[in-house]
C-alpha cells in the first residue's frame, strides 16, 4: 500500500467542542463532513483518546466551528495539542454559546449537533449529529487541512529536506517545538528570540523548543 | 439555521466505484474521509438512490478515487450526472482493475476498500471501508470540492449575479445545461458553436443547453 495516497484526500481544518459538566472543551479535528441534507446531519471522527469523545458521548452533543484561514493559529495550537482533560483551552479565547454549544469568536462559523448515531472503530468514534443550528460568523477562507500543512507548518519542510530527513544529516540547525512539530524559520536568529517569545502555532514557551 | 454555513465545509471531488456483477459502476463522492490510521479505514456516504449504493452493499467492496484539478471534467459530468443503471460509466474512459475495483486512468490515486460496517441514515448510507491497497497513478493538485464550484461551473455565478438569483431579471442571456447545470461563458457566441460541440462538463450535446 503507498501510504502517501492518503495525502490527497481534502479536509478542512475544524474545531468540535462539548461539555464537561459544565466546562467548556474541545479539539481540533479534520474528518468532519455533512451526510445528508435533509434532515441536514454531520458526522465528526474523533479518537477514543481523546477527552472530547467523551464528553460528546456523555452529553449527545457537539459543535463543529469551521477555522478559517486568517485564524488565530494558537486556536489549532491549543485545541490541537493539549488535552482538555487538563486544561481550560478556551481559557486563552473569547467565545460564546452558540446553539447551545461554545464556539470561540475567532471561528468562522458553526454547526450545533446533536448525536443521534454513531459508529465505533477500532481507535475512533464516527458521531452523527443532526444539525440543530448553524450560522456564519464572518467572511473568510475556510482552512484546508492541505493550507494547514503547507503554509502554516509545512513551508519549512519544502525548502529544508533535510527536515523530512533529518537521519541524512543537515548543514544549518533548526528549532523545533516538542509540543506541536513547528519549526522556527524567522529571520531573528532563535537564540535572539525574547524569552517570552511563544510558538506561534501552540503558545508554547521557547523553552519547548529544540535544536536539530 | 443559516444554510450558507454548509458552503464553508471542505471536501475533495472523488469517484466511488464497485461492480454490478461484473460490470464497473461508480458516481461522484464528496462526503469521503479517512476514519482511523491503523488500520487505515476510509467512511464515503452515498445516496439511498445511487445504483452505486447498491452495489456496494451487494458486493461489500468499494474504491474511492481522487480526482486532480486539471483531470477531464467529463469524469465529473459521466459520473456526477447519470445513473450506472442505466449507463456504463467507463464506456468513454480507459481504466483498469487496481485493488481489485475498477479505477478510469483519469484518477490521481485511488484506495480500494473493503466494507466492515455500515451507517445508515434517512437518505444515506455512510460505508465504513477497510483500505485493502492504495496507490498514487500520478501527480497533482486534489480537486476541492470549492475548486470545482468556483472554477468549474461557478466562475459564471460571480460574474453574473442574476444567475443566482435569476427571478431578479438579467441583461445578458446565458446558456445553461439541463443535464449538469454548467454556465457556457466562452468568447464565441453560444449561437456560433458547432453543432457537434459538448458541454464541457457532462458532455452533453447543445440541444440540452436552454437559454435563460
Amino acid at each position: 500500500m503507498n501510504k502517501t495516497a492518503f495525502y490527497n484526500l481534502s479536509y478542512g481544518v475544524y474545531l468540535c467542542t462539548s461539555w464537561d459538566e459544565g466546562r467548556p472543551v474541545g479539539c481540533v479535528a479534520n474528518s468532519a463532513m455533512q451526510i445528508t441534507a435533509e434532515p441536514a446531519t454531520l458526522a465528526v471522527s474523533l479518537n477514543h483518546g481523546n477527552y472530547t469523545n467523551r464528553c460528546v458521548s456523555d452529553t449527545g452533543y457537539f459543535s463543529v466551528c469551521v477555522l478559517a484561514e486568517d485564524c488565530d493559529p494558537k486556536l489549532i495550537g491549543k485545541f490541537g495539542f493539549f488535552s482538555s482533560r487538563e486544561k481550560d483551552k478556551f481559557a486563552d479565547f473569547s467565545w460564546q454559546v452558540r446553539g447551545k454549544l461554545p464556539v470561540p469568536d475567532g471561528a468562522m462559523c458553526w454547526f450545533s449537533c446533536r448525536v443521534i448515531d454513531k459508529m465505533e472503530t477500532a481507535t475512533h468514534t464516527v458521531f452523527l449529529g443532526e444539525v440543530m443550528d448553524a450560522d456564519v460568523l464572518k467572511a473568510g477562507t475556510p482552512m484546508t487541512y492541505a493550507y494547514y500543512h503547507k503554509v502554516l507548518k509545512g513551508k519549512t519542510a519544502a525548502k529544508a529536506p533535510t527536515y523530512i530527513a533529518p537521519e541524512a544529516g543537515q548543514t544549518a540547525a533548526k528549532y523545533v517545538c516538542k509540543i506541536c512539530g513547528y519549526v522556527y524559520d524567522g529571520k531573528v536568529p532563535f537564540e535572539e528570540l525574547p524569552d517570552d517569545w511563544l510558538c506561534p502555532v501552540c503558545g508554547a514557551p521557547k523553552s519547548q523548543f529544540e535544536k536539530r
